[in-house]
């Protein structure tokens, strides 16, 4: 076993240049989920994923229709005895706009030093291959340890609307012990991290209308309740002073934060200054009685992700706009309910929009917080893999981001998940410039072999 | 003189046919002034306006260049002892966008029963061509009465911002005695309107920068001030509950609407019914205690003309935006003065920005309000002339928009404005589907042709 378990090691080393070109390959497929534009993308990624599961030995590699993006499945069961892990990742991406601040073609892939930058190299593809690339360097060195099955998606960055559905009609198919996910990222290149908590999401689109067609500023002015300001002052109230968010009941359901979880709060590695160098500002923001890890990993928000009206070109336009809109997504944490989120949005319209607009509210997506069980299938063998990569053990946080199949699979397939990955807090996920630390990958891939092994 | 106009008003209506011909070449010039890549286009109509006024017999037509978009100038001074009007005019129009609510293609001047369609139809190609054509029906049947100046600019729709210069350089090449401004518009069909006052503007471009770059809503939200809810923070913080305007000072300088005038705004023939018809909607807005017609022509605002930050596609971005931004601009009234409220807008942004966020504003365009004196010449003659067309006497309105050559014309050349023009308030002024109601423009026509007889 040790023998089998070094060889592995050294085949992932040799095969470097192998494994970078072939996550190239990946990268440069613009498999954006949210993009009516780029569905063939999705296709073509999700079969790019058979080829590929096919090639490193894995069997039944498949692309499984949804109501909406497919589903990739492969397995490899000839391990008997041993137990079975379902390995998740997604290969969507998030969108690239706003493009014109991307140093180079966001599906260019392009290696400078130790970085490969694109979209998707960091979340979540650099990910995937990891873990397939670990896979390969096991099977090319002997025979596999455990039994595998896999579950790629491609609607995690839209929040997984089909997924629930899917799911319920394959749980059979997708029995497993546990689960491994690698789409939960480390505090930084030194900190091996298990996640302990993910948040929920609840987003959604919000739809001011006034009058029924753009009007001329001056002569509308005054005496027609602007859209774009009516939308501003209802946003205006969702906080209060303090921070807090003010639709109705929305702190009921929070768990409280117990001292012995601040206390691992306060020992995360991220300081505020951290925070600030992170996000290039002066000051933070936010609930004064919780600090800022707290606030991140503890604690439900709200969030403007966009809003738009009017005219917004270069100069100026003397228009009185006829609606407005606002993209609005809430983190959130246990116990809360993206239904009942759902619900006090709806009442905080009805309560504090005026006679003098109309309003329209649609639901996107809605997930709820997940949190992994002490003593769960897995968790110990990849604290020591992190350990024998990294030379410490890891840290145990509650992250701030949110992936709704962990949910999910706990409830409806009834397997826990072990949450690890290899990509950092600077990545930019979601932002121009995204890259993956390529290093980082290199010890992830090692890590992950060594999980495999310590199962 | 009687049969020389008779002549005059027969040949008019004789030739509408080609004086729609005419019309739909130029709205069919794309001459959107705040858009750098029409900037040729902004060329071609000049040119096209000088080579029009060659043909139809008036002199020294030229293109006047200013630091902006140039001037067209041309005279007509064979009528010794008679006064000499200013003609005044812009070929510039407004944007198009939101370009997929046009029925018709915008500069397609497509001619449906009474009306023609196309950007600058009514604003105001269609106003140019009913002075020109009302010169033209002159000049063809003998000699010209008075003598005409032209002064055609091409920065209206961007608030002039060349004009006051360029003004200060040729004011004795256009000084006169009256200058006729045709872009004011008519109350109704059947309202003859000479307007008496027009309210000023100031136009700002705010933007809020919150993290040097997009972030993951997830691993920022909650410890980051989000720009786009900053910004909404601002801007619902610019009006108070009452609709008053919150920056400081901003009502100082506002004169008071005397009960005699109160008296004039209430007897206009736009009631509140009007109003919510004409913009589609069930409820007014604005300062309780002034009736709607004073609150658009008597008293100033502050508009969001438009707003954008963040994702604001189709589907989900989990995105916390680096920055975010607003188009706001201010009607002002008699004596506010646009460089003070600049400044009272940079006071309430130092009073009220957080520290949390960073603010830029740049100061778009800046005009004072204009009012018309009685006994002014020129008036008593359109009044006539508007009076012959439609049997009645004109009402006399302060409008609601903002016309900042009337000020200029007033304070650097020494020459008063009859404001008068042919546009209806449903024309869809600086919105999808302009459009110019073509019996009203043969009437306005006409009653310039009285006008110029009158003087």
């Amino acid at each position: 076993m040790t023998d089998h378990k070094n060889n592995a090691i050294k085949y992932a080393k040799e095969h470097q240049p192998s494994f970078l070109a072939t996550l190239s390959q990946f990268v440069s497929i613009p498999s954006i989920s949210t993009n009516p534009e780029n569905k063939n993308d999705m296709l073509k990624a999700a079969n790019w994923l058979v080829e590929h599961m096919g090639k490193i030995g894995l069997e039944n590699a498949k692309v499984m229709p949804t109501k909406g993006h497919p589903v990739v499945y492969a397995d490899w069961m000839h391990a008997p005895g041993k137990p079975t892990v379902l390995v998740y990742g997604h290969y969507d991406v998030q969108p690239v706009d706003p493009i014109e601040l991307w140093n180079t073609g966001p599906f260019e892939a392009k290696i400078d030093g130790d970085y490969m930058h694109g979209r998707g190299t960091s979340d979540m593809k650099g990910q995937v291959m990891a873990t397939l690339n670990a896979i390969e360097s096991i099977m090319q060195s002997g025979h596999f340890p455990v039994n595998l099955k896999f579950c790629y998606e491609g609607e995690e960055e839209i929040g997984s609307p089909s997924m629930a559905e899917w799911l319920e009609e394959n749980k059979q198919l997708l029995a497993a012990d546990l689960c491994l996910n690698p789409d939960a990222g480390m505090l930084s290149k030194e900190t091996p991290t298990l996640t302990k908590g993910l948040r929920g999401l609840a987003y959604f689109e919000l739809k001011v209308t006034g009058p029924d067609h753009d009007l001329h500023s001056g002569m509308a002015g005054g005496i027609i309740h602007n859209p774009a300001q009516a939308l501003a002052e209802l946003i205006s109230k969702m906080h209060d002073e303090d921070g807090k968010i003010t639709l109705p009941g929305f702190y009921d359901p929070v768990y409280t934060i117990s001292p012995e979880e601040h206390e691992e709060f306060a020992q995360l590695p991220h300081d505020e200054a951290f925070f600030k160098e992170y996000a290039g500002v002066d000051h933070l923001w936010g609930e004064k009685e919780f600090i800022a890890a707290e606030r991140l990993g503890g604690r439900p928000t709200l969030e403007i992700n966009g809003i738009i009206g009017g005219f917004t070109g270069e100069g100026q336009k003397t228009v009185l706009p006829a609606w407005a809109m606002a993209k609005i997504s809430c983190r959130l944490v246990p116990d809360q309910d993206p239904e009942q989120v759902h619900r006090q949005m709806k009442d905080f319209l009805s309560q504090h929009a005026p006679k003098t607009i109309r309003w329209e509210l649609k639901k996107l997506s809605g997930s709820p917080a997940s949190v992994v069980r002490q003593g769960q299938p897995g968790l110990q063998a990849m604290a020591n893999a992190l350990e024998t990569e990294w030379g410490k053990q890891p840290v145990y946080p509650r992250e701030g981001g949110s992936i709704p199949i962990v949910g999910y699979f706990q409830k409806i397939v009834g397997v826990g998940s072990v949450l690890t990955g290899f990509g950092l807090p600077d990545d930019n996920l979601h932002a121009p410039n995204e890259h993956l630390h390529l290093p980082t990958w290199s010890r992830g891939t090692r890590a992950l072999i060594h999980f495999f092994f310590n199962l």
